[in-house]
């Protein structure tokens, strides 16, 4: 069974569209490429009630995981893990290994003259405050140390910080194989077809018939514009936690999209 | 009162993180620029159902505006009046205008002999199945015109096109007067203020104060990385039916903040 995923980016700064939020795709990525479903991602202001009736939402949606981005940081309007919480009906303590954490990433700037002192203050302390029973994530780039809260057996809330670079830094240094362990062994593969039209409606019943041969395959074809020499990309890609099925399915349904598109008299090339 | 707008980013190719979804941040900006609020955004995957369901949720939130980008093409996967139309009720209808417009712009296109000929064929017909009542907005790049649903007196569902570059076209074309129309008359000013440090736990109670003091006027630290010559943004806006309000209340919180930088000993930069 393929495991499911929920994203939320919060930050008022992304609704008032003063930054674009690349994390969200960033996620998708690597979410699918681990072989989950991200059913929903969703873009949320810097409001406590707000954000925990969503999460409260995609829990009840059973999802594996549901991960937030942003509103880790020192600063008030910074709520994620108050929401996180409320939604989840825990409180907030201070956490001793994020307390030494922050301590060490803030003894070591000091060390390099970046901030004044290590002392402990409480917006500092702030970032060491977190769910009861949640476990704390180093941040090799920030301060803020992510936030893993297994809030069921087998169902995770994970809270990393907005900075992308922080966010990544995170995500390559230790995820991975945590997440894999979460979400099983899955795969998922990609395949992308260029068509030689620009003519989207010409390829609809193409893609229809494609689509109902393979069910198990996503087969999705991609407009841009009508100009010579623009051509139209098809993607399919299938996820499963077989991969011999994976390949056969995915290697079928390029064949078959191939064969309808020489048929209808259009060159196609296939970028694995 | 100010206006509040949620939107939806309809596309199971976001997803998967294959496309960056640059539409939100680009309605936002002009949303917000129209002086209305952006409440939430949402990314959802090309399932009838599971849109239908959230444009619901939007509608009972009573919104004044909904927007959807994507699934407006001729493929079978793009659902997005269907769902619209299951939403609130109403059957998808041939639109003659919406016919008139997709016949134009196919003519043209073949006259320019960048598809073989204008003949409306079914996927081509479906971009002119609109939910009763609805009306087509003329797309000046691609194919398939936007629908403007007023599904409720001074409630708008808005569906644009997917690809940045014809919802664009037909945002700057079109759609300004009559949003601002729905939206009312409202202002939105944002300020910047650059302050020469890296450690924004030391920014956290001068952003606090600053917050208490000027409850209109959203006031937000943001963090880069830690470095030399680093320097943190704070941004403050404010939204208002009244010009002079935004002004003065915007003028009054950034000379308090840059009053309680200069009494911590940190430089700042004022951009408007």
């Amino acid at each position: 069974m393929q495991r499911t995923a929920e994203l939320f980016a919060i930050g008022s700064e992304l609704l008032l569209g003063d930054v674009l939020d690349t994390n969200t795709n960033y996620l998708c990525k690597q979410l699918t490429g681990l072989g989950a479903r991200v059913c929903r991602a969703v873009m949320l202001p810097d409001d406590v009630n707000v954000i925990a009736d969503e999460l409260r939402s995609a829990a009840a949606r059973k999802r594996t995981l549901l991960i937030t981005t942003g509103g880790l940081g020192p600063t008030e309007d910074d709520q994620t893990l108050k929401a996180v919480a409320i939604a989840f009906g825990s409180e907030l303590v201070l956490n001793e290994e994020a307390y030494r954490m922050v301590h060490e990433r803030y003894s070591q700037l000091a060390s390099e003259g970046l901030v004044e002192s290590a002392e402990m203050t409480e917006p500092r302390k702030k970032m060491a405050m977190l769910p009861e029973g949640a476990v704390p994530i180093f941040n090799p780039v920030g301060t803020a140390p992510a936030v893993w809260l297994e809030w069921q057996p087998e169902h995770v809330v994970l809270c990393l910080p907005g900075v992308p670079g922080e966010l990544k830094g995170i995500w390559e240094n230790t995820l991975p194989p945590l997440l894999q362990r979460l979400l099983g062994k899955a795969y998922f593969k990609l395949v992308e077809v260029i068509a030689d039209l620009c003519d989207e409606s010409k390829l609809a019943p193409i893609v229809s018939e494609a689509s109902s041969a393979h069910p198990k395959v996503y087969i999705k074809s991609r407009a841009s514009r009508f100009g010579r020499d623009v051509k139209l990309k098809i993607t399919l890609s299938v996820s499963s936690d077989n991969r011999e099925e994976v390949d056969a399915e995915l290697n079928s349904a390029v064949a078959h999209i191939v064969r309808l598109l020489k048929e209808n008299g259009i060159k196609a090339q296939v970028h694995e």
